[in-house]
């Protein structure tokens, strides 16, 4: 005999008592979860005005349960649901803007909820540009931006505008990012011509060279104009999201074609301050250094004396000033540890200019 | 005196206090996700290959917890979070592949995590048909399609798709949608044309004729078209999502446009099979009929005489057949209802052609 959903009588009562179990989880966590954000109010009324996000904070907690993390969940999924929890009972006090590089559903998007959950206003800005002025003007609370790419490198307008924005570092964020090869129809025969904006290229340039050594590149401004194009143009076809598959009536010739399996975006959190010490935290700053033998090295010895490790180090010409080029650090540590902070005293005295960028929480791998 | 992060030493012992409460809370939170986890898979296992993924048995969790809620957070907060985690669990036995009408970043997609959480494969399609496809070539598990908008009504290619489909509904998901006008530079002033899908034109269509009396209205084939346009011509603005101002450089002229506040796009899920009863169910049907005095009538008694109450009514010209009209039946109740099986027997004998097109669990408001 089997019951309405064709199920065994034996198996329908196993699955009757886990059911039963799992129903009285749900109710304690819906007791503890209503708890929290009770606390969190009481917490953001303690605070009086002060900001209600704290990274440093929402980083400690995130770490903590994923090194205790029992599984069967993934350490990811783990992260994401706290910071989901977190981001509901932040928003019983306020809701937190958080300025992107839109179009929505890119993947700076993806970005801001990966950082914030989805209980926050996220706005979606024409460029760059937009995205820091949307805080400078208090717009927006925060802007989410890429600063680089692991396989084709940095994002030179975000370089260039945290030098001269007002605003602090307060987060970052790793997401990965894959590349799919689309065309109007058909597979790779008789593709002559390739779309893709500059990074994309960049990220799938072995791909390319194996598969279709003959084929054009070509640089547009963005992959949706390269979908655009190749919509319109039987033997080419462009790089992008699979997302601009369906808007653009493509077929996905290759899906993930990304030199790097781990092709990795990081985006920066930029807000009014920087964070305050988290226990595993970044440092970024940028300097100023005229085109000599040995500046750079003179500028970086203190780092290197304080036993201070660099995650990355990128050069880029000054737009304007005395000094020739900036040097763009991040190193482990935040500006208030003892160590770091002398060293960052002492680059101070050498260099012709020194401008601290924030001190931020590590993200998870 | 204040502390590192410029709070007063009462605060800080308060907030102390507040954050071991909160930090002693999520190690329950993980352990517990954890355990719900664990059952879920024990779940998976009993069933043996039976579809993880019970609509009604979600719907259930949902609305005991929203029934129970104590607050701060709103219904709509706890169900995304228990929906979030249900998500997460499912996930670690089986990751659910959802088709929807593509691109990503749509309302369609929204829709989709919505009902099913982040944890899925969800496949952005070209157009309804595709989403249709993909789940009756085993390409995905379930489509979400549009189907009604509260304001300008039936999507009619959803409606034609599920009279000839296999596949059954087991599932509705309810998305409030806001439309924005925008325009290249400048305000309301000189706008002679505004570009917009014809849903999105029929949804703003009193704001329109109030705020634009004289401007030309134009329907264009998707929002991003007349956002194109838009772009290009002065004179011009488009409806659309704000998502869609950034991507083509407008700028917003005015937000929530539409006429009713309470606009409300109804989505429907699509399986291979419907859903088992929740205790408060819809079912869909449709009826051909001849175009003859009293023939509607005469389809819908059985309905009336049993208590049974419609929640929609649509009619259609029929694409072929016999019959010349097809009528879309709401009605409330699962069609394993004693008194609803009654009536739909009755119907059946009376009707030149009844397909029932699913029950499935009715959504939160």
């Amino acid at each position: 005999m089997k019951d309405q959903a064709g199920t065994r009588p034996d198996v329908s009562a196993e699955l009757g008592a886990l059911r039963a179990r799992i129903d009285s989880i749900d109710d304690t966590l819906l007791a503890l979860i209503s708890e929290r954000a009770a606390l969190a109010q009481q917490v953001g009324h303690a605070k009086q005005g002060e900001r209600i996000y704290r990274p440093e904070r929402e980083a400690q907690i995130v770490r903590r349960l994923r090194e205790s993390n029992p599984g069967p969940l993934s350490g990811e999924t783990v992260e994401r649901l706290i910071r989901e929890i977190m981001s509901a009972c932040r928003a019983v006090e306020e809701v937190t803007r958080v300025a992107y590089l839109g179009p929505a559903g890119t993947f700076s998007e993806q970005a801001v909820h990966k950082q914030f959950g989805h209980e926050v206003d996220a706005l979606a800005e024409a460029d760059i540009d937009a995205c820091f002025h949307a805080v400078e003007t208090g717009r927006a609370d925060f802007a989410v931006v890429p600063v680089e790419n692991s396989t084709d490198g940095a994002v030179g307008r975000t370089l260039d505008l945290v030098v001269a924005s007002p605003l602090s570092i307060c987060g970052e964020v790793m997401l990965p990012i894959h590349q799919t090869l689309m065309r109007k129809h058909g597979d790779l025969d008789g593709i002559r011509r390739v779309y893709g904006h500059a990074q994309s290229l960049a990220q799938c340039q072995h791909w390319l060279s194996r598969h279709l050594p003959d084929a054009e590149r070509v640089s547009v401004v963005s992959n949706s104009e390269g979908a655009r194009r190749a919509a319109a143009e039987p033997v080419a076809a462009t790089l992008g999201s699979e997302a601009a598959a369906a808007l653009y009536g493509l077929s996905v010739v290759a899906a993930r074609v990304e030199d790097e399996a781990s092709n990795t975006t990081r985006f920066l959190v930029l807000g009014a301050h920087d964070a305050a010490p988290s226990g595993r935290d970044k440092t970024s700053l940028v300097m100023g250094a005229k085109n000599q033998p040995g500046a750079v090295v003179k500028l970086l010895q203190p780092l290197a004396d304080a036993g201070v490790s660099m995650s990355k180090f990128e050069s880029r010409p000054a737009r304007s000033g005395t000094w020739e080029y900036l040097f763009f650090v991040v190193c482990e540590g935040h500006r208030k540890d003892a160590r770091l902070a002398a060293a960052l005293a002492e680059i101070d005295s050498r260099a012709a200019f020194l401008k601290i960028l924030g001190s931020y929480p590590a993200a998870s791998a």
